[in-house]
Protein backbone atom coordinates (compact mmCIF):
# COMPACT_ATOMS: atom_id res chain seq x y z
CA UNK A 1 0.00 0.00 0.00
CA UNK A 2 1.69 2.96 -1.07
CA UNK A 3 1.68 6.47 0.86
CA UNK A 4 -1.09 8.59 -0.50
CA UNK A 5 -0.03 11.89 -2.53
CA UNK A 6 -2.57 14.11 -2.46
CA UNK A 7 -2.90 13.93 -6.19
CA UNK A 8 -4.20 10.46 -5.09
CA UNK A 9 -6.54 12.19 -2.76
CA UNK A 10 -7.86 15.31 -4.04
CA UNK A 11 -10.86 15.71 -2.05
CA UNK A 12 -8.65 14.75 1.16
CA UNK A 13 -11.38 11.68 1.75
CA UNK A 14 -8.40 9.69 3.52
CA UNK A 15 -7.81 12.41 6.11
CA UNK A 16 -11.75 12.92 6.80
CA UNK A 17 -12.01 9.11 7.59
CA UNK A 18 -8.61 9.29 9.92
CA UNK A 19 -10.16 11.79 11.67
CA UNK A 20 -13.47 10.02 11.96
CA UNK A 21 -11.45 6.69 13.18
CA UNK A 22 -9.54 9.02 15.65
CA UNK A 23 -12.30 10.69 16.66
CA UNK A 24 -14.11 7.95 17.51
CA UNK A 25 -11.28 6.17 19.41
CA UNK A 26 -10.87 9.18 21.71
CA UNK A 27 -14.24 9.57 22.19
CA UNK A 28 -14.58 5.60 24.01
CA UNK A 29 -10.98 6.44 25.60
CA UNK A 30 -8.82 3.93 23.63
CA UNK A 31 -5.27 4.78 22.99
CA UNK A 32 -4.03 3.85 19.38
CA UNK A 33 -1.93 1.22 20.51
CA UNK A 34 -5.66 -0.25 22.14
CA UNK A 35 -7.13 0.05 19.38
CA UNK A 36 -4.03 -1.93 16.80
CA UNK A 37 -4.47 -4.59 18.99
CA UNK A 38 -8.30 -4.52 18.89
CA UNK A 39 -8.22 -4.67 14.91
CA UNK A 40 -5.13 -7.25 14.64
CA UNK A 41 -3.27 -3.99 13.20
CA UNK A 42 0.39 -2.86 13.55
CA UNK A 43 0.07 0.47 15.43
CA UNK A 44 2.11 2.93 12.77
CA UNK A 45 -0.01 1.44 9.94
CA UNK A 46 -3.27 2.67 12.34
CA UNK A 47 -1.50 5.45 13.06
CA UNK A 48 -0.93 6.53 9.16
CA UNK A 49 -4.46 5.73 8.37
CA UNK A 50 -5.50 7.87 10.97
CA UNK A 51 -3.33 10.72 8.81
CA UNK A 52 -4.58 10.01 6.23
CA UNK A 53 -1.24 8.59 4.75
CA UNK A 54 -2.66 5.08 3.93
CA UNK A 55 -5.81 4.31 1.18
CA UNK A 56 -6.81 1.61 3.47
CA UNK A 57 -8.64 -1.53 2.44
CA UNK A 58 -11.98 -2.52 2.95
CA UNK A 59 -11.30 -5.77 5.41
CA UNK A 60 -8.58 -3.08 7.84
CA UNK A 61 -11.41 -0.66 7.62
CA UNK A 62 -13.92 -3.37 8.83
CA UNK A 63 -11.34 -4.65 11.27
CA UNK A 64 -10.88 -0.93 12.66
CA UNK A 65 -14.53 -0.62 12.97
CA UNK A 66 -15.20 -3.92 14.71
CA UNK A 67 -12.61 -2.60 17.05
CA UNK A 68 -14.67 0.48 17.87
CA UNK A 69 -17.71 -1.24 18.15
CA UNK A 70 -18.91 0.54 15.36
CA UNK A 71 -20.25 -0.72 11.89
CA UNK A 72 -18.45 0.26 8.92
CA UNK A 73 -20.88 2.38 7.26
CA UNK A 74 -20.66 4.24 10.37
CA UNK A 75 -17.29 5.41 10.52
CA UNK A 76 -18.00 6.48 6.49
CA UNK A 77 -21.31 8.47 7.90
CA UNK A 78 -19.18 9.80 9.72
CA UNK A 79 -16.74 11.07 7.50
CA UNK A 80 -18.74 12.09 5.16
CA UNK A 81 -18.26 9.09 2.25
CA UNK B 1 -3.63 -6.25 -4.44
CA UNK B 2 -3.66 -9.82 -3.77
CA UNK B 3 -6.44 -12.47 -4.53
CA UNK B 4 -8.46 -13.24 -1.49
CA UNK B 5 -8.62 -16.57 -0.44
CA UNK B 6 -11.58 -17.60 2.26
CA UNK B 7 -9.11 -17.72 5.19
CA UNK B 8 -8.61 -13.61 5.07
CA UNK B 9 -12.20 -13.60 4.40
CA UNK B 10 -13.82 -15.89 6.64
CA UNK B 11 -16.88 -13.76 6.80
CA UNK B 12 -17.56 -13.42 3.19
CA UNK B 13 -17.78 -9.28 3.83
CA UNK B 14 -15.72 -8.68 -0.05
CA UNK B 15 -18.59 -11.09 -1.80
CA UNK B 16 -21.43 -9.08 0.66
CA UNK B 17 -20.01 -6.34 -0.72
CA UNK B 18 -19.09 -7.21 -4.18
CA UNK B 19 -22.89 -8.30 -4.49
CA UNK B 20 -24.29 -4.89 -3.21
CA UNK B 21 -22.76 -3.26 -5.62
CA UNK B 22 -23.80 -5.51 -8.87
CA UNK B 23 -26.76 -5.47 -7.76
CA UNK B 24 -27.05 -1.54 -7.65
CA UNK B 25 -25.12 -1.78 -10.60
CA UNK B 26 -27.77 -4.28 -12.59
CA UNK B 27 -30.95 -1.56 -10.39
CA UNK B 28 -29.77 1.59 -12.26
CA UNK B 29 -29.34 -0.38 -15.52
CA UNK B 30 -25.51 0.02 -16.80
CA UNK B 31 -23.14 -2.30 -17.88
CA UNK B 32 -19.69 -3.67 -15.74
CA UNK B 33 -18.04 -1.92 -18.38
CA UNK B 34 -19.71 1.58 -18.47
CA UNK B 35 -19.22 2.18 -14.65
CA UNK B 36 -15.46 0.96 -15.14
CA UNK B 37 -15.58 3.62 -17.04
CA UNK B 38 -17.04 5.67 -14.87
CA UNK B 39 -14.97 5.07 -11.77
CA UNK B 40 -11.57 4.84 -13.89
CA UNK B 41 -11.08 1.65 -13.36
CA UNK B 42 -10.23 -1.72 -15.43
CA UNK B 43 -13.34 -3.31 -16.33
CA UNK B 44 -11.84 -6.69 -15.35
CA UNK B 45 -10.85 -5.35 -12.13
CA UNK B 46 -14.49 -4.29 -11.22
CA UNK B 47 -15.44 -7.87 -12.29
CA UNK B 48 -13.05 -9.20 -9.81
CA UNK B 49 -14.56 -6.39 -7.05
CA UNK B 50 -17.76 -7.71 -7.75
CA UNK B 51 -17.02 -11.10 -7.18
CA UNK B 52 -15.45 -10.50 -3.60
CA UNK B 53 -12.34 -11.26 -4.81
CA UNK B 54 -10.11 -8.21 -4.66
CA UNK B 55 -10.06 -6.62 -0.91
CA UNK B 56 -11.17 -3.34 -2.49
CA UNK B 57 -9.58 -0.01 -1.29
CA UNK B 58 -11.30 3.33 0.26
CA UNK B 59 -10.31 5.14 -2.61
CA UNK B 60 -11.77 2.61 -5.55
CA UNK B 61 -14.63 2.53 -3.53
CA UNK B 62 -15.44 6.10 -3.48
CA UNK B 63 -15.19 6.28 -7.07
CA UNK B 64 -17.21 2.84 -7.45
CA UNK B 65 -20.09 4.86 -5.17
CA UNK B 66 -19.52 7.78 -7.30
CA UNK B 67 -20.37 6.23 -10.49
CA UNK B 68 -23.32 4.88 -9.15
CA UNK B 69 -24.34 8.21 -7.69
CA UNK B 70 -24.52 6.72 -3.83
CA UNK B 71 -22.94 7.71 -0.97
CA UNK B 72 -20.27 4.66 0.13
CA UNK B 73 -21.69 4.34 3.20
CA UNK B 74 -24.74 3.50 1.76
CA UNK B 75 -23.10 0.87 -0.08
CA UNK B 76 -21.35 -0.53 3.18
CA UNK B 77 -24.94 0.00 4.44
CA UNK B 78 -26.64 -2.47 1.89
CA UNK B 79 -23.93 -5.16 2.08
CA UNK B 80 -24.81 -4.96 5.79
CA UNK B 81 -21.07 -3.64 6.75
Amino acid sequence: MARISGKLDPNGRLVRLGEAIRDERQRIGISQEALADEAGLDRSHLGRIERGERNVTLLNLVRIADGLGLRTSDILSRAEL
